[in-house]
């Protein structure tokens, strides 16, 4: 199961822009406060850091991606998530559009 | 003054990815209904066409874009908004990336 879409939450309508724009996101916030991302990585090998932990969650298309000190590559599809550090970093390798959303804490 | 966030509303966590990537948006639908989106376009310059009209709004950043059937490129940058009717098409000329919410009907 992926999660399609959020209800009742506030959303900024200026994206953000990473990588020349190989990753785009919005960033929304739930009722609750909770803030989160929800973004597509499109085909290339980037590597990101972290401040606070993340989960990655998959809603679409699909990656491989390495988290910093390990030396194998994962993958994530559609339904499946992983868990970043905090102050860390994770290479990731996309072929095809990575629908993501980022959960942070 | 330019809409900094939609509160609210459900987000689709599908972005729409068009252009190989040089617009990326994602669907929302406000509490009454009404959908919208909200996108960027990166440097680029692009047709789009229309089924719905549209009116889009700029929240950071410029572009330049030109209605069918006119020969002139006109400016819209943040705060601005400019319509283009439905079953139509518009060409569109980025250089800084173009951060918008396209309003339908």
């Amino acid at each position: 199961m992926t999660t399609e879409k959020f209800d009742a939450v506030s959303v900024a309508t200026k994206a953000n822009v990473y990588f020349d724009g190989k990753c785009v996101s919005h960033g929304i916030t739930l009722a609750d406060g909770t803030k989160k991302s929800v973004g597509v990585i499109l085909p290339a090998t980037l590597t990101f850091n972290t401040g606070a932990p993340e989960v990655m969650e998959c809603v679409a298309g699909s990656c491989e991606y390495k988290l910093a000190g390990t030396s194998e590559w994962k993958k994530s599809a559609a339904g499946g998530k992983f868990s970043v550090p905090g102050n860390s970093s994770f290479e990731i390798r996309v072929t095809e559009a990575y629908h993501y959303i980022c959960h942070f804490g």
